[in-house]
């Protein structure tokens, strides 16, 4: 993907494995918001032209002497690899060491969008993977269809992290904003993590229809009203009060102010969406901060520990959830165009690259 | 004083005592910040005519029958106390019981905001001060001076309930915007609670000055620099990260978005200047939040715990810090107008009430 | 029942109800293993004779003019009531305002235990129950079968409270030791809450039996394997590591060395079972609790947050558990020897009094 | 060091550096308690012979290439530097990168205990200290005396660590264990942390002594009295409910009883002083931690972030105490056994080791 938004096949020369590397032959990769960001130049420092694909699953085709997994087991040629560590921290500086704010590590750099073409097979839009030594791949288990895992993306451990921050207690009601991967993937955390009640608070009407057969409990579509008449429909459900926890996942500032409105007093908001920068919004720290004695936590990226956890998730209950639903359809390397604008267009909730597929 | 700002001495009845009221002789009352708000309308649900005084210092007049204090030990006439319990919860209420958010219960009435005149002696800027059964005195040992007490005056519980919120960390640099009272109160407690470094934003210069004697590191005057400079500053100060933790105490919607500059990645932001509707602010949801992975928390009001706390500190450290130097005047019943127009005109930092001087 | 144990049916007077005051008409009570504890002079500070019963079900039979639930909804005689708040905290003490610990108030007395028969009608093996102004009632939602509820019993705030102290996170494995009521709640409610794996070690097996009815993932039977057998299966269950969290729901000091070796390092153990003196227990603290950098958390009664949960758990979740099948049978006023020794000799799970029956 | 606590002064080659590598040249290091316990084998998994001294201060001799500290600056020949960062993380397992519980990393190797002679120059008993990439020095500030800084020791991360652990709130009453170096330099940083005041149990009188002089508010004195007295005077001190937090700093298994004994119900408890196995203390679950609803928490080791802080906290407070006092002697290479049985016949706080002095 070029600065400008276009998008070519090219061929690239396979990496020398050195002691510690790993190349995994792409299964699937997926398609996501990002993407959509990426490709209208949203995001700053992205080191154009890149391989998109920051979330894929593939099985390892070649590997540099012995390489073990965290809890040391070797990794051998055809093990089935989900590759999620896309931002190795460096484990060697401030944030890592002493801040312990394992995502903001400014020596992190993310595969498939901050590190470029010239930096090798860094992306899951290819038919290789090279992840170098430090790069930790994760060992999918027998269990999990890696489509499903896919259908996930990185909407789930971006979700994993939300939910941590969230900090949900037993019986809490959550509201989500947000009927996008990352929405669909908090609301479903959220529940399992204690809520009794999740509200999502989205559109169209599909992704909502979706979401209630993951298990949202109620659904309002913002298509259908206006804030005031959704601050009263959530307000109506939670004795007058407004939501215990309120997870943003829109992308759209806007929503932050709604967000604050709907949570109640000594409640928790926290804002996973804003990736890029999307604009100001106003708010009333008196009215929305102060007198509410609100707590409002930022959610950035995720670590080793969401991509783990986002593995056992899968293997525990990837079965227990719809995840074929959110598959629309699995795009080969010459349907890359189509794959952004259905994305773009709201017309599938995520699409798949297979890069072996025409 | 009346919804039009005017003030006037009345007469008023002592009130008949019921088993376990209270009736206080009124040593001193304080002028605060909330009082200048309460003489412009700038809050919402006052029913005025009220007496005015949040916080004050008296000693037992008389008792109801037998009265004790939280640890049993009985009340005696004479006795001094000070009157910090401004609020009683309910403690029959979702937000006292259940939520446990203990300044958020809606039944809470403030002396000397939210009760009226209608509502008998509630309110310090009167020679007598009653407490009903409920409302909690707490005594104040024979080594406070009275008058350090209310030199501190309602600044000192609320910043403890600010430092509180913010959770310092032996060894942070924490930041307070706002050189006030209660920002001056913020900036000794972060430092006895474990901060290597404070560095204060405000204005004007003798407030500065009075600060850097009650242990202040840094001081940054608001007149002699512009944000950006200031953000150098306080960088600078920081191996170029910015404070971990910020608690702003101004009052001006302006300063939560510098604050939220000045915070580092995965730092926090405390609220707790905002207690009037000052108007809207924008922010940057993406660059102010989201990707500073940062934490922001509203601290409204304070509960008996503040009192209880606040008392000690006098009882520890009052002599330690220079409190009678905050302390400029004394004022008279009839000098009310003249005391509200100099904390007004922030030629004070702090004005104190004796409503049996003349 | 006497200090020696002896049970009698007597005859009370109905209390004249004077403002704020409720009386009920009991529907249910249930027989804990407190009762058990009781009835042996296990318990330090009762004073006998008592009425035994603290978690009972009843509907309003007379009212002290107008009382409100927390709400501030009027209650109304034939209301569905579960009466939980057995033990009102004060509200007036350095536990209830300052510590904020609320189940350590010193003025806290609870129903059926620390109440004698001299206080009036304050155990739920009566007929009629009586409230005095301050014991908060509950309003049992219709969709509730009180049966169902009494299933539940005191293990329900208790097991609660339990693991809000435990403070699980998504994805944990958490070990229950003991099959009992509250372990088996303990249990129901860490999944609920989060973990992804539930063991739980206890016996006898038709306990066990029902816990996997109810989700439990894993059951150890204490009768069939010794502690360290236990320890190896838990490790195989755990990547060789031990459990995230443990909860202690035995009432056996044996039971907590174990637990203290289950649980993996930097976990937690929350110690709740241990609700009378059984004695002693070595522990080695360098390979127990400093090496393993652990943490250990008591759990201690409940309140009425803990109450209020409860209730809304049963209406969100009642009918999604086997709760008819943990209930053997309902005694009546005559059998109530036969309860006590049905529950004593682990015949049954729950034991039903309904005062009403013969 | 032998494994039959015997002492040889050995010659060593130097070793080749590669890149990244450091080689420090010793200016002091120090004997701490733990090499007490080394010399008579109390400690499990130890490769003797070994070089002692986990704790150093040196000045750089070589380096491999260029090396930078973790703000990314160039470190340079003849910088001070403190070598701290003695058993660096894998950041390659569960316990580095899922449970993020830093000290139980089982990759860990501490210079002066688990390293052997055989891994080189890897104990700061030496003349040089070799410290190969990944092992992180810190740079000591120039007004830091080193002599100071070791005077400190590895009590003060140990006892940061411990700190943290104790969350201790500003206005807390905070009782430490043991007065020897983790005992000081916990108490004297719980005070900075926001204890009103700290009391310290321990022995000898010369001890205490030099702690009233570090700013301790109180001192017990073990040898005047009884574990019954010693509560009494605790609770003398405390309104009569015992401290808020307590902190274990003894290495004797009796202290961790009286421990949970001396802190309130809803305290908490640190146990940093159990660093060998000193065997079974019989504790009353149902007294010392159900009722209480106590909490209690290991405290192992320390990482990078307490060495980071531990500079900074010489760097602001080193002249602000009288650490001089407890360095008794400067001991050469040929008064190592003098030095040993100093330290363990407590006749000195700390003893300091040169070993470029004969």
């Amino acid at each position: 993907m070029q600065s400008d938004g276009t998008v070519q096949v090219t061929t690239q020369k396979l990496p020398e494995l050195k002691e510690g590397d790993v190349l995994l032959k792409t299964r699937y990769s997926e398609v996501c918001g990002t993407d959509i960001h990426l490709r209208h130049g949203r995001l700053a420092g992205v080191p154009y032209p890149i391989i998109p694909g920051h979330v894929s699953v593939g099985e390892i085709a070649d590997l540099g002497g012995e390489v073990h997994d965290i809890d040391g087991i070797p990794l051998k040629k055809g093990d089935a690899i989900t590759f999620l560590d896309v931002a190795e921290n460096c484990h060697n500086c401030y944030y890592c060491l002493v801040a312990k704010a394992s995502t903001r590590c400014p020596h992190r750099k993310v595969y498939g969008i901050t590190y470029g073409i010239k930096d090798g097979l860094r992306g899951g839009w290819s038919q290789y993977i090279y992840l170098p030594k430090g790069v930790k791949p994760l060992r999918l288990p027998a269990s999990v269809d890696p489509r499903r895992f896919i259908a996930a993306g990185c909407g789930l451990p971006t979700a994993l992290h939300a939910v941590e921050r969230a900090e949900v207690h037993l019986g809490d009601t959550v509201t989500v904003q947000g009927s996008g991967p990352v929405g669909l993937m908090a609301a479903v955390l959220a529940k399992l993590a204690g809520a009794f009640e999740v509200i999502m608070v989205g559109a169209p009407a599909h992704r909502l229809a979706i979401a209630k057969e993951f298990g949202v409990d109620h659904t309002i579509n913002i298509e259908e009203n206006n804030p005031q008449e959704r601050l009263q429909q959530i307000r109506d459900l939670t004795r007058g009060r407004g939501s215990d926890i309120t997870i943003e996942a829109t992308g759209n500032p806007v929503a932050v102010k709604e967000g604050l409105e709907l949570t109640r007093d000594q409640g928790r908001y926290v804002i996973v969406g804003q990736y890029t920068n999307a604009g100001d919004i106003a708010i009333n720290p008196h009215l929305d901060i102060n007198k509410k004695h609100l707590e409002i936590r930022g959610s950035w990226g995720s670590d080793y520990s969401h991509f783990d956890l986002a593995v056992r998730f899968m293997a525990k209950y990837g079965d227990k959830y719809p995840f074929d639903k959110i598959i629309s359809r699995i795009y080969g390397m010459s349907e890359i165009e189509q794959a952004l604008a259905d994305v773009e267009g709201l017309k599938v909730m995520k699409a798949v690259i297979d890069p072996h597929k025409e």
